[in-house]
């Protein structure tokens, strides 16, 4: 780690440029520009454990021109910039440890074009997916990068969202085919086409995807769409333990089952989820299964996989057809949040992921579960199995400073553990402010081609300073 | 087009120092540094109508830290390094244009370690495709990136390849986990892990994957595996136009057909395959498919694709399950390059490709039929329909100096009229020495992304000088 670039200058204007900065933003925007300590705190980290750290001011942009102008602005004064979708992010990617201006998509947000016949569409960064499946719906399309909130697009392009469908349709890497980008120095470029695929090039698409906002700011995104299956069914199944779960998906996908979604539920999330919800699940590893195909295809699917599961000693496997069965049989995946909330009264729910290869999953989940136990920690595990991601959703008492330095230590050793299995540190959530140390530690002296990267882009560092690297 | 850093140096070594290197790689490499013209030749352009220019010398490492070294003393003798694989490119990418030193990685072959519970396998970067395939088939896995050629994976990432089965399984774009490359600097970094996904940082395996050479040296690859399909079936239908073709293709993939390869011949080249393989088909546009799944499964895909060619006016909907039948009918496929030579006797084959949004493709297709003819040349086409991606095999009378100036003339019109499609200029040949003005027209100010980012990570221009970008 000799030859590393510079760090970032954080957009190194003094005191004075950066207030007379604001001021110009304030006249430029008008009430697009707000100060008000609540507007400022509403655009920091709201659903992490890290400190709160509220940008000086946030805007409120219409149009890709406004996004330039005001970067163009914020470069003059030294004032960083950290564009802000819904504010969902899990490690505290919107916070503002330097100050500056938080770019407020959400006045973007509108559907540009549908291309039919191509499954594509162009939409502003500010839409968000829920938004964006419900203009979809009657054309028989949909979008499916999923994970969980209702995210705007180009904020689960900055992280590099995926979530509980990404075994069968990817995640945003896979489903962006172009971008419209202001770059740190103001001038806006489009990265792509709508060509399925290009070889023309270096993929400056994919270097946008997962940046976090770090090399500029998204204002519009082409995206692949896919059809509205004319079949989907749901099942459920519980297992004596995770190892037997695990091996049962990885023989699915082995035989080339496609399987829409397979989130596996250890017996502490199936807990609390009974007690939540009064399900009466047995309280063991439960796999949530979903497939997508035609009538014919879909009973195939579940009828292949429950031979697969018997095989593997798992028991009771149920599937439902119709959409209200279905929606019983996963409601207990969808209360995941609230009922791991009521598990501990009064904590907050810390998240973290990370993903190893499929065939270390269950080691890594059950040492992982082992180092929980003997952390003295409430946290039940929830697995995108089919990738082998998962979520440990610590239940913390945030005001308490030892559990949280014991918490942050537990999350230290996951990643350590995950990286050790040839794994990474984040399958989806990000790096932001909680993972620089273990993005280091897993990819070594490749950050240095990522900093050179920042170093070229953003000489000044005004785009999300203090983000992705250690400052 | 203002702010772009300065165009690469090409290495920069005076003759007296580039002599001196290549007296040092020889005493390094003994037997594995050539200078005969020869083997010179061979490394340079061997697929394409632009000139040879061949390099100072060619070497054959056996390591990566052997590549290393290479690159380390290439840089301070300022040489520039062509990566070769088995110079199957289509656009000149193997050759030298500013001398310097070919590193051919064939004898870098080996399998390294397949892992068939996560499929997934490392493999060095000299490894060609079939014998991959080779390698993998008693595992019931195959890799399924099929660019015709039995290029090397290195080779295969380096253009962004994709091919026949790209409409299923992806381009290399998806199919690649991780790489280990050698960057400009001699420095080896290792740009991710076999986790399926990963949100930490910046995508710099993307980055590698398309970059022609032109950042460093790829010499390892993870590669995804998919299951060797438990059925496979193939189709073969004719139509009345190119419109009704790709109509059937749209409307098929909007429904979920999951089609593993679909190509579309135009009736040129069907005549030219009649005329070689004596099968007697109508000579009108074709489908040629591949449905891969379970037995019941791929029937299902069969009927379904079968319903739909009904639909759009297709005729002659014949499809085969046995292993013979299936090659027979692909025959005609597999021929195509021989099937062009006899076309016009003399000529040599001129490769080119284009890739649009499939509402556009059939309009793009007759435009270019149109041209073609207006032009008096002799040029079938074929085309990855499911993509949008089509290739046009122009007969070429390479010694005939105004032949070769309306062929280049009708490429740079089938580029534009692409590109005006919101196409692009390449789907899957990549820019080499043959497209540079086109990445320009295609992406305009984002060229000086790419500019900004092969300055950072290569400032002394070492690798693969006069590639991609405009000299």
């Amino acid at each position: 780690m000799t030859d590393a670039p510079p760090a970032p200058e954080a957009g190194s204007g003094t005191a004075a440029m950066r207030r007379a900065g604001l001021a110009r933003l304030a006249a430029l925007l008008g009430d697009r520009f707000a100060t008000g300590q609540a507007v400022r705190e509403q655009h920091a980290n709201l659903t992490s454990w890290h400190p709160v750290q509220p940008p000086d001011a946030v805007v409120f942009p219409e149009t890709t021109e406004e996004v330039a102008a005001i970067v163009r602005l914020c470069g003059q004064h030294g004032l960083p910039l950290i564009p802000f979708g819904v504010g969902s992010s899990l490690e505290a990617g919107c916070n503002a440890p330097f100050g500056g201006v938080s770019v407020d998509m959400g006045r973007m947000n509108a559907v540009l074009v549908v291309h039919e016949e191509d499954m594509d569409c162009v939409v502003q960064a500010g839409v968000t997916r829920n938004q964006l499946n419900a203009h979809l719906r009657d054309l028989g399309l949909f979008f499916p990068v999923d994970p969980g909130a209702d995210a705007t697009l180009g904020g689960m392009a900055s992280t590099r969202a995926s979530g509980t469908a990404a075994v069968r349709y990817g995640t945003m890497k896979d489903n962006v085919l172009a971008l419209t980008v202001v770059m740190p120095d103001g001038s806006v470029r489009k990265t792509g086409t709508r060509a399925r695929k290009s070889s023309a090039g270096y993929d400056i698409t994919r270097l946008f995807v997962g940046a976090e906002g770090t090399l500029g700011i998204i204002t519009e995104l082409t995206v692949r769409l896919h059809g509205i299956p004319p079949a989907v069914t749901a099942a459920i199944c519980s297992f004596p333990d995770l190892g037997s779960a695990c091996d049962t998906v990885i023989m699915a996908i082995r035989l080339g089952i496609p399987v829409a979604r397979v989130e596996l539920l250890d017996e502490v999330q199936v807990r609390a989820c009974n007690r939540h919800s009064g399900l009466g699940l047995a309280e063991r590893p439960t796999l949530f299964l979903e497939f997508h195909g035609s009538e014919a295809g879909v009973r195939e699917q579940a009828e292949s996989f429950g031979e697969i599961v018997a095989d593997h000693g798992g028991g009771s496997f149920a599937w439902a057809e119709t959409t209200e069965a279905r929606n019983r049989l996963w409601q207990a995946r969808h209360e995941v949040y609230w009922a791991c909330l009521e598990l501990r009264p009064g904590s907050k729910f810390i998240a973290t992921d990370v993903c190893v290869p499929i065939s270390r999953l269950a080691d890594c989940m059950v040492e992982t579960k082992r180092d929980i136990e003997a952390t003295g920690l409430v946290a039940p595990i929830v697995g995108h199995v089919g990738d082998g991601n998962f979520h440990v959703s610590v239940m913390g008492m945030v005001e308490d400073a030892e559990e949280m330095a014991r918490i942050k230590a537990f999350i230290g050793r996951l990643n350590e553990r995950a990286i050790a299995m040839d794994g990474t540190c984040t399958g989806e959530h990000g790096i932001g402010q909680g993972k620089q140390e273990y993005l280091l530690r897993e990819h070594g002296d490749n950050v240095l081609t990522m900093r050179a990267i920042k170093a070229a882009l953003d000489p000044h560092g005004v785009m999300n300073p203090g983000k992705v690297f250690v400052a």
